[in-house]
């Protein structure tokens, strides 16, 4: 256990300056776990940003390797933290020990991807134009470009991911990689995490000579305004509810400087059933659904929340036996009390609108979230009734049936945004499914075939992002290493002397990069 | 001479459904030219947002070969256009012939340039990564991911540039070139010459086969608000003020989608003299400033209106021999009576300021611009005096002297977000310029050395963007081939069968172009 506990993290020290304590609690029982925590005041929000502005002028200018390196340490301090660390966590999240590890692995994973990334180094986007002085009629200066950290960056941590989307999860693994120092906003649900997660980046940043104040955090429900608000912070990453990151969106498009912010909010990530899938092995697509709509008691960001297809036989039974595997299955403890009351707010609202019957589930009621299954008349999409696309986090999902494939396509086309659309397919269904694809791209961030949306890989490749309301900024990815990129700004020099050039954009390459050299991929010195 | 003019551009047609009628007139004079135009009515832009919705999912399907001859079509009829055409150019914005040819031919080239990068393929940023089917404790999927358009593309064309940087201009073939259909609202200062560039990019759309609706402009001081709250569109690209650019931005963050704006706004492009510099050519640089201050009267987005240096005997005399240029400097002809008056007003708040007195210029009168030289005291910099910052357009600069290197690094730091910032050093100077140079970074899109900030090649490394206030989102350009990222959002594909695939992703690389696979760049087949 850290030897300070409850104290905010600020220039590489710790505050606690503040009067207003906030009590860790344990999810499953609602008692007082023994970790208090000072709330931070609007003048530790200051000094954190301020830590992160001062720390920005040296960290920018670290190296990638040096990055590199510091990432990695973080990702071994993770690594190592022990047993009684992942007790922590399960007491705080209700969520499983076998969970919490392999969020831990992801965790440290994620850091070691970006790592690779800063090594890699194409994430500078390096360019070079050379000059062309005989070029008529006017002669061409040499012109470099490469990509910059935009400044510091405010991370708040996200309730169901403890780990990979909190303290030093997918957000600050990536302002970090881009030279962003750091002001974390840790989440109230489990506080104590992040102090054990921060003190081994502390850890991690003193091992590796990084100057302080490249990772600072705050406690407290009321700091993120004056943190997004604060004329130090140059970027926002968020992962939560549609109402907080919009609110956090518009603090930050409000001020004298607007600023960007990456908030992943809002998906019911339609999962589409197609005829001959339904067909060859509906009963197993039934009960591959239900484990994803139900696994980590449904809080996902990617969790299947509206299943469609199109009427017929086996569109029946299929829908026979999703309702009587969800009927069959446990309630489960959610993450926190708040969580718990919004499911079940937003359970009844379902069970309260005319047009969406209920299928199955117990009667939602008690500690623990029950599984529930509704179906709704196609109408509401076509319509885009708001209730219908309104995110239930927790374990429902809404079935929708379409009379024939031009209704289905017609219900699509009303869906908002959404981070991901599955197709559940045989051949002979996909053969036919190019228009509908093209549709589904326009909505989201991925589209997956045969699979289920649960379950993000971290990788080069993926998108964790997609449309309004899915992500405030749909040009962003909050997993994945192109990540880095929500980050960084480029920048250019005109005939700038070589040795002032950046390393990536000198003569000699010393960073051995892949550069876009007079328009073609080059590693070559020049 | 077009065969209609004065109608708005919808779908491939031509719609003139609104009774208030704007006139062209000719710069100089100010007299009415036979030109008149159908101010857009709400429909009318509700028909042309709608009708670029439609194009979309057409145009984004069209590969990026047929897009780039679509680029070298509307190149070619835009170098086709005759004397007649410059002339009118000439007369609508008081510009001279020689700059109108010279616009010409960067905004053809322009469009060439973002059809090499078509035809290049990076812009897809295509990124596959293989399954790993026997990967513990969990299999990964095959992902891969490209970018596509983000959808219809509004462009607000800007004064100053009635080619370069309005209705065929380069947000117009940076969108076009993403696969984004494009709605252009007319500025109303050349009004006819943006009629004749209109039809040349649809007799290019005509030639090319490209879809109604690709292409659309709107007439009117009005239409902007709707255009940017119409839900059909996906994002804006403004040059103009910041007073312009800001409200466009507000316009867009408060709608229920939030979509993103990429403004070009405000930039008093700092020149520093270093010392060694001015002992070895203090004349020579007074006189090529004074050119840049007054080249085209001024009215470049990076207009240097702001020089600073460390006094001494060499700086004085350079200050001498700067204010005697920009005495002899004549009164020139601005865009348009609205671009005078603000400059009249811009020089008028200069003369009113307490910290700040006149060195060089003709009392402002009469309908031509009298190029104006100041000196600021440098607090008036370091106190972030808000006035100083405030751009003025036209043939405006001001001088600041500081006591020494640490004044001037002092002063420097209270720079808001420019376009460019300029280092005119001797080798010397130069050498000792690291720290500086980290400033400056910090604080602008592009770094000059020995050279003047007007003049903004269009090519793969040029930055034309920066901090607020130069724009609204300093991980953007306007300028040059990154100038397509803007109007790009990833989308990812997980196990999807190669024949959906789209080009860019499909096993056997049919495009031939670069991707990351499996974190390393290929050009491979799988």
């Amino acid at each position: 256990m850290p030897a300070t506990i409850g104290h905010n993290f600020i220039a590489g020290g710790r505050s606690a300056g503040g009067e207003v304590i906030l009590q860790s609690l344990d999810a499953t029982t609602g008692e007082a776990l023994p970790y208090r925590f000072h709330q931070a005041t609007e003048a530790e929000v200051d000094a954190a940003a301020r830590a992160a502005e001062a720390a920005y002028l040296t960290y920018r200018q670290v190296s990638p390797e040096q990055r590199a390196q510091f990432l990695s340490a973080i990702a071994d301090e993770i690594d190592a933290l022990g047993d009684d660390f992942v007790q922590l966590v399960c007491r705080e999240t209700a969520l499983p020990a076998a969970r919490i590890q392999g969020e831990r692995g992801r965790t440290s994973g994620q850091l070691r991807l970006f790592a690779s990334v800063l090594r890699r180094g194409d994430f500078y986007g390096a360019r070079i134009d050379r000059a062309l002085p005989a070029r008529h009629p006017l002669p061409r200066a040499d012109i470099r470009q490469y990509r910059i950290g935009v400044g510091p960056v405010a991370v708040f941590g996200a309730s169901n991911f403890p780990l990979a989307f909190s303290t030093a999860g997918g957000d600050t693994a990536a302002a970090l990689a881009a030279g962003c120092p750091v002001v974390v906003k840790a989440h109230s649900g489990h506080m104590a995490t992040a102090d054990y997660m921060a003190s081994a980046i502390l850890r991690a940043a003193q091992h590796t000579g990084m100057p302080n104040g490249v990772f600072n955090m705050l406690y407290g429900n009321g700091v993120g305004e004056w943190l997004v608000k604060h004329p130090a912070i140059q970027a926002v990453g968020f992962t939560g509810s549609l109402k907080g990151g919009r609110a956090l969106y518009d603090m930050a498009a409000a001020r004298p400087q607007p600023i960007p912010v990456f908030a992943e909010m809002s998906s019911i990530n339609p999962v589409i059933v197609l005829p001959e899938a339904l067909k060859a092995r509906g009963a197993k697509i039934a009960e591959e659904l239900t484990a994803s709509v139900t696994m980590g008691c449904g809080q996902f960001c990617t969790n299947p929340g509206l299943v469609i297809g199109i009427r017929s036989p086996a569109f029946s039974d299929f829908l026979h036996a999703f309702a009587a595997k969800m009927a069959d299955q446990s309630a489960q403890t959610m993450l926190n009390a708040g969580t718990l009351a919004s499911y079940a707010k937003g359970v009844e609202r379902l069970h309260g609108h005319p047009a969406i019957h209920h299928l199955a589930g117990q009667p939602q009621q008690g500690r623990q979230a029950w599984p529930q299954l509704f179906q709704a008349d196609i109408a509401l999409l076509t319509q885009r009734d708001e209730l219908l696309q309104e995110e239930v986090f927790g374990p429902t999902s809404i079935v929708i049936e379409a009379a024939d494939a031009a209704e289905l396509h017609k219900a699509l086309a009303g869906l908002q945004g959404q981070l991901t659309a599955t197709l559940i397919g045989e051949d002979d269904d996909l053969a036919g499914c190019g228009e509908l694809l093209a549709l589904l791209e326009q909505k989201v961030g991925r589209v997956l075939f045969n699979g289920y949306p649960t379950g993000v890989e971290v990788c080069d490749a993926m998108v964790h992002g997609g449309p309004y309301p899915a992500t405030s900024d749909a040009r962003g990815t909050s997993v994945g290493s192109l990540a880095i990129e929500r980050f960084l700004r480029p920048v250019c020099y005109q005939n700038c002397p070589d040795t002032l050039l950046p390393d990536a954009l000198k003569n000699a390459n010393p960073l051995g990069i892949m550069r876009l050299l007079d328009g073609q991929n080059s590693r070559d010195a020049l």
